[in-house]
């Protein structure tokens, strides 16, 4: 069994990213422009935006972080979504979700111009994806496929199971695993509440990919000797003897699986730290205007 | 085992259509306007284009047909993609494909705006597609999600193998059956030609939509006792006896696949009919406005 690092892969994409940042200023280009809003104080949503202003210092991007208070209106937000997309020197932008209530995520995220949607959350980034189109793919999905290639996982005609079929995970997933590419060229069977048989779809995967949100839910017999694990979750369990209160927690029963797998992402540590470093890949091919003039 | 008669069902949806564009007119709104480009002369363009405008007759559309010689430029077509933008009496047109080769169809696609994209190419309908918002879906996933849902044919929780995974059919489908609603929350698999053993995801399956134009490769011992089988093949294989010289051919092998299934669309007059009819239901949607304003 194998461990996959997240963690020191994601390192060195960010030295990578800094490598190519480096270049394009002694090129005399200017540095790519990573703006963020966070809205309300959330604690998870400070910890990621704070994450994010790190790696942009990592990567030689340029940052800034709009804060706003909870009740600011969604007329305000959209103003503020408005003059960033006008905003020349910003390459891209994120608002970190979720949104208070009585803000619209929807109508935010249609606002961003798809040209600095860095998150590839808006329509024209999902629908480009889909149809295999060069477009900012949303972090998880596309730190997952980093994972793959840097490992080297084979996936052509590989049966891949996607537990979940969110709208930020599990459906972009599959579409990407079943692409004319690699990683790619999977089979891929996506499972949610819904699905008969998660048991048995999961014994016949040479891959899966674990997004449900429900902790250790993959045990050891429902995975195949030498199955390749990906695993998403990330469910705060409570956990009295941290500091924290609380024990990041993946979709997998990690003790049990990991000594069946050939492969198998940790939490943390998997998943988790190459979400940021997409958020990074994509700013840097927004500064460098190859995905969109 | 039930034949699913998509020409009837065909009918009857455009003839409830015919009813609320009477109701609109009736109420002193406009008909809905429908209009085709179409480029050279290929004999199949020729056909589908003829067929729509009889539909639009049938529905009470008004329909505009715009033709241009195959030598064309890419700017001038696009030149009339954009003069069909900005004309409010056109609700909603289309580009018949294929396009002259000299001609980037991606280019065309998305320069319609997408409120008038009633054939649902454009990536905000197909990101919005993905995501499960309102938008205009493809006419031959339309066509298929009305047919499961005219014969009551139950998805939920179901076993569905896609075959194929074109941008038009195998991937919108996919992601349609997945989605929570009816029809759909199935248990999706899209397999492709690098999938290591179809005949086994399918003798898995309760439904299987057959969309690789493979003439007949759905053979009766790869197909589960009752299952449903939708078959989006329409290959011409030549066939000498006819005056045509040709007999469109399905992806499924009717006459032994048949006996064994609970529901099964013939070649033709299955999924065909339905692609118009979708077609129809777009334009009607983008003369009310409903999905866009």
């Amino acid at each position: 069994m194998q461990l996959i690092d997240g963690k020191a892969i994601a390192e060195q994409v960010k030295q990578e990213i800094a490598a190519q940042v480096a270049e394009m200023v002694a090129n005399g280009q200017k540095r790519p422009h990573l703006a963020a809003i966070l809205v309300g104080h959330d604690g998870g949503s400070e910890t990621y935006v704070a994450n994010k202003v790190k790696a942009c210092e990592v990567c030689g991007f340029t940052s800034t972080l709009i804060r706003f208070e909870a009740d600011i209106t969604e007329e305000e937000l959209l103003a503020k979504v408005k003059e960033l997309n006008e905003d020349d020197d910003v390459d891209g932008f994120i608002v970190q979700l979720p949104l208070p209530k009585h803000i619209n995520e929807q109508h935010v995220i249609e606002a961003i111009d798809y040209r600095k949607d860095v998150d590839g959350f808006h329509p024209i980034n999902v629908g480009r994806m889909n149809i295999g189109l060069p477009c900012f793919v949303s972090a998880t999905p596309n730190g997952i496929l980093e994972l793959l290639k840097r490992y080297n996982i084979e996936t052509k005609g590989k049966k891949c199971v996607v537990l979940g079929r969110s709208n930020i995970v599990g459906k972009p997933m599959a579409a990407l695993l079943m692409q004319k590419a690699y990683p790619g060229d999977c089979t891929v069977t996506v499972c949610h509440s819904h699905t008969a048989n998660i048991k048995e779809e999961c014994q016949a995967a040479d891959i899966i990919v674990a997004a449900l949100g429900q902790p250790e839910f993959v045990t050891a017999d429902m995975v195949k000797p030498g199955a390749v694990i990906i695993d998403v979750g990330t469910t705060r369990v409570p956990d009295s003897t941290r500091k924290s209160g609380f024990k990041l927690t993946g979709d997998v029963k990690f003790d049990e699986v990991a000594p069946k797998c050939s492969f198998i992402t940790p939490v943390p540590g998997g998943v988790g730290p190459m979400t940021i470093c997409s958020l990074m890949k994509n700013t840097l091919l927004a500064g460098e205007k190859v995905i969109y003039k």
